[in-house]
């Protein structure tokens, strides 16, 4: 590895989770709530293809940001965040600061 | 505006510069240079292609996240963040420590 590849290690890990259109939303739902369910997501997140709302839980679960859980009494499944996906929420929370300070909507 | 274009005004505005390979590396050098040239930025991020480097450049421009300025003694102009620019400062060195915490590189 080279210490150009080592720099870009750096900050890669969080880019490839928070580098998304979706991302950074869906994430900062689970600031208010400790688990959520796929159609409570599709309407929070409104506007967002289920499609690409299943690719991104995927890659969420996978990367270790979330964990999916299944109840025994039912075939419903909920979502919440691990230690890892928890530790985001102040990053999260940052860029939105920083979106409604100086973004003109 | 819907409630959901709101919704991902929120951070939509950090996540545009945020999301994306070579931003947040390339924004944190300046986190201990007052400014930086062109050349001085290709040397940091080992393995960026110069047309790539160029293009970001004028888009962080754009965006207000950093000026450029022309010595008038000569052609050299350097880079350097605006107030805007260094606000994400402190999301980048928490992007960071996040990405050396949990990624085993």
């Amino acid at each position: 590895m080279t210490v150009a590849e080592k720099t870009i290690g750096c900050v890669k890990a969080a880019t490839d989770i928070l580098g998304d259109k979706w991302t950074p939303q869906l994430l900062r739902f689970f600031a208010n709530e400790e688990s959520l369910r796929f159609c409570q997501l599709q309407d929070l997140v409104g506007g967002i293809n289920p499609r690409t709302l299943s690719a991104r839980l995927t890659h969420l679960e996978t990367a270790g940001i979330i964990e999916k859980t299944t109840n025994e009494s039912s075939t419903r499944c909920d979502y919440r965040l691990t230690k890892k996906g928890t530790a985001l929420l102040p990053i999260i929370r940052d860029m939105e600061r920083w979106s409604s300070h100086y973004e003109t909507v």
